[in-house]
């Protein structure tokens, strides 16, 4: 581990490893929403692994712990170095995810016992799981698990997650892209409607994800320049909605300005905790799933001052937009899969990469990758803290930009075949069953 | 005009220019809804004035013929070669577009004696306006006007709109790019919904523009892939939507495929000719505007099967996502420009650039650029032909491909500062009035 130059760097140097002792297998599966880094991370373990002495085979479980369960997995040993780079661009979830909750143990050992009944019929020492919060919770039941068995097993989780809501870690691979994504799309709508308000639309509202905490909303502040005060409003899920000072604000960005840019988590409420698009999910009739903040958003606009609106929901297009990564960000995610492989290989267990940030004295943040304790982690949600929220509550503040902006930085494209990304295009060859059917 | 390898050239020789014999100023308006390379046809322009000589000065109307009509016009003598580099890789309007209709000449002169009397205070020979059918149908108005007013006018349109929805022209400058971000958009959300349908979400929906042709969802259908057969459902505006038709596709390709990805025009309708998403413009109180086709299929889909689903509205992010611009479109864009001003300076008047597509013997295509004269572009819509639309109505066919892929062809990345695309952050100066004040 060392600092980099505005880099995000962990150096793996399996070959030489005196820790190396173990030869046991090694399973890794993807959890929870995917991001368009999160194969990055998957290709940075597998390289590390590839790189390294007395290494075993690492298995993928093929959707997430549902695979691993149902003994859907895939032998990564084929792959190499070309595939690992694919992978490294790819987005989604290449061996796909799952939303899988595992009881607590006490209540029901079940699953458990399959996993472990799985782990040992292919020889597993060490279960890698990429994911959020929740994940976190599982991979440390896992572990925990494993001690009460007597199973001999090493739990690391790969942090993923494009919310941004993990403590200790400095941001969490995923987010940095998920921010550039926004940021210059906020840019760039705001540059649209600027060109059109003069005889047309007044007011553009821009919808993106965060149920909880605004950190992705908060991004879209980078859009703003010298010249352009776009996006002039920006809702967190960390401030109760108030109609009527919302109304007040777009009508003085309207007489400011002579248009708004409105971006908005999809996560806020009002003061008595309603979710805005949990009210607008019945239409006339009283059924159906017509939600969205951002068109009621734009309702109350036309309701309460009657200007021209559009609006946009990002939904699942920011989180798999590789073709706008960042390439702080894709470093983490990558290096944070070597950093969790050499964990394993150090013995640790129960432990997740973080990112440490130091700025240098020229003010340019560096990233170190430190191991943090699972139990910190798991079920610990990081909202936006206070002062990176602007005194009206609908912007952010400075503190917010010298977070925000290091983890944009650098264009990581993909490759491009025919005009289209060369993004993976291979179907996942499971591996023939050993044990009897388990229904998950 | 000569043809060139997989790329759109127009070859403008002002300075050996024999017919460069007037010397009279030229004006310039955007015009309707903007797109990502609307000021690369203005660049165009301005460049190929710049090395033309006895060259006047091009002044630029500020929020489109808006600006002409109030005597708030930009003098672009200044701008030197970075200034029109930058221009070309800023989207949205530089100069500010507007959304105004002339009345006809004969019901109501006034406007056009305006426009007159601010061309002769401007010794204004030319008349660039760059835009769609509406504004093709204005520029031939103007050019009209003027022979009936014994004006000397050279009136000349350029090509603008992310609908491709010009006749005679192979495709619109504009509509390339749109085409280029629906298509990887369509790829990477596809990439992600694959890993999570499992034991998440089975049916994406994805609403993009396009109010009566549906080129920009058929843009779409290039996502597909060996190994990836999404989108799976494409509905466009030139089929009458059947909901009993949708939900049984839907849930054949759920069966089929485990998940589906649905792209829809904002501009799909019943048979009976009401647009879907106006059918959900009234909330639970007989008010507001909560519309959006994508929102109401996914309600659709929600009451029908219950299928877990998201939706994404890309709106104004569709057309101002000039970080992922088709080189093609931008050369298309660019190259129009430069074919406008020397179609001027050749004598021309009431034409615009049209591309014409030429495969060459290696199936790789070229355009040349020629001139269409404006009483056949003018008001007429080109949609999509019926071979472009596959036997179910829901998809595209070999036919569309072969047309729609050479146009999202290259990557035009703008550079970027600090994380952010660098583009023109400038305030428009307008220069001092000489007329008396005119309101439009």
């Amino acid at each position: 581990m060392r600092l980099c130059r505005y880099n995000v760097e962990f150096f793996y140097n399996g070959v030489t490893n005196k820790m190396a002792t173990k030869h046991k297998n090694a399973i890794y599966a993807q959890s929870g929403g995917v991001t368009s880094v999160i194969n990055a991370t998957a290709s940075g373990l597998f390289t590390a692994h590839k790189n390294s002495e007395n290494a075993g085979i690492i298995y993928a479980g093929i959707n997430g712990i549902k695979g691993i369960l149902e003994e859907n997995l895939v032998d990564t040993s084929s792959y190499d170095a070309d595939f690992l780079a694919k992978l490294k661009h790819t987005p989604g979830g290449f061996f796909g995810s799952s939303r899988y909750k595992l009881p607590d143990f006490d209540a029901d050992p079940t699953p458990y016992e399959r996993l472990f009944e799985v782990f040992a019929a292919y020889d597993i020492g060490y279960f890698f799981y990429n994911g959020g919060n929740d994940s976190a919770d599982t991979c440390l039941k896992i572990g925990l698990a494993a001690e009460q068995l007597g199973y001999d097993l090493q739990a690391i989780h790969l942090p993923k997650t494009v919310d941004n809501d993990l403590p200790i870690t400095d941001f969490c691979p995923g987010f940095g892209s998920v921010a550039k994504y926004i940021a210059v799309t906020a840019r760039e709508t705001a540059l649209d409607i600027a060109s059109m308000y003069a005889t047309s639309t007044k007011v553009f509202v821009l919808e993106v994800m965060g149920r909880n905490a605004g950190w992705i909303a908060a991004s879209a502040g980078l859009a703003k320049t010298q010249n352009s005060p776009a996006p002039q409003i920006i809702l967190l899920p960390e401030v109760p909605f108030n109609r009527e000072n919302f109304i007040t604000k777009v009508q003085q960005t309207i007489a400011d300005d002579g248009y708004a840019v409105v971006v908005a988590s999809e996560g806020i409420k009002y003061s008595d905790g309603t979710f805005l698009s949990e009210s607008s999910q019945k239409d006339a009739f009283g059924h159906g799933q017509l939600g969205g903040v951002a068109p009621k958003l734009a309702a109350i606009i036309s309701e309460d001052t009657g200007l021209k609106n559009h609006w946009a929901v990002a939904d699942y297009m920011q989180r798999s937009a590789r073709h706008l990564a960042s390439q702080i960000d894709v470093d983490a995610a990558f290096n944070s899969g070597v950093a969790g492989y050499e964990f394993a290989r150090e013995g640790k267990t129960q432990v997740m990469p973080a990112l440490i940030r130091e700025n240098t004295l020229f003010g340019i943040p560096n990233w170190r990758i430190e191991e943090a304790s699972l139990d910190k982690i798991a079920n610990v949600e990081k909202k936006m803290p206070l002062n990176f929220i602007s005194d009206d509550d609908m912007g952010i503040t400075q503190e917010a930009i010298a977070y925000l902006q290091p983890l944009i930085e650098g264009e990581a494209y993909p490759p491009y075949t025919n005009g289209m990304p060369d993004y993976l295009d291979e179907k996942l060859v499971a591996v023939t069953k050993k044990l009897p059917e388990f229904k998950s």
